[in-house]
């Protein structure tokens, strides 16, 4: 038995254009920044929450990576949850210690990530047999 | 004075994957499909609502075009949200009659749609003056 919800949007840009798209998306939200964009080894930075909205997150990606919105599916247990997807049609493209990036039946990227949410994830997480 | 919030989350996917993507992400979610998703007049579909969750809607492509995520701003008024978010850096690409398609400083795909979560909607979006 364990426990996941699609918790999280990424919004990935190549580091040419982060800077500029992340300030957008904060702004157009109204959210503040809370990350350190020039520390090259975290390239992920979390918009504020929002109650009852979206969670938002930037990335940054490779220079010359098309930008791109792609979904994480946050749960309890990452082996269980692949396992899941997998057997609805998902692939696995690449494996990570602690999360994966997969592709959808139509080829579109995503990621099964540990839980992103705390008590929000909690509160609304589905339970899987 | 108006209000708007990042709301829905689409999926888009070209007629080819469409069905099987569609299937793939109801039953990740655990969700019931809505749509009719053979009437090629209506190209959208949304998931059930999950409480606390992302709202999540399919949308059928044309064929060859690839498979992406994007998200839409609703707001209760559309022609002051396109001023407020141009303002910000982002750039109108197509105007439909009560909507619009843009795209932020980095190139990526977003569009500003009318109100589409209702009490969700009044609870949550932020207000801008």
């Amino acid at each position: 038995m364990h426990r996941s919800r699609i918790g999280v949007v990424l919004v990935d840009h190549p580091a040419e254009s982060y800077d500029d798209a992340t300030a957008f998306w904060a702004a157009a939200r109204g959210s503040e920044r809370r990350g350190d964009p020039s520390d090259p080894d975290d390239p992920y930075e979390s918009l504020d929450a929002i109650a009852g909205g979206i969670k938002l997150e930037l990335q940054r990606t490779g220079a010359g990576t098309p930008a791109r919105v792609h979904l994480d599916i946050e749960t309890d247990d990452v082996a269980a949850e692949i396992s899941r997807v997998e057997g609805l049609g998902a692939r696995v493209v690449d494996h990570h210690e602690s999360w994966a990036v997969l592709v959808d039946p139509g080829g579109l990227l995503f990621c099964v990530v540990p839980v992103q949410t705390g008590a929000d994830f909690a509160a609304h997480a589905t339970t899987w047999d």
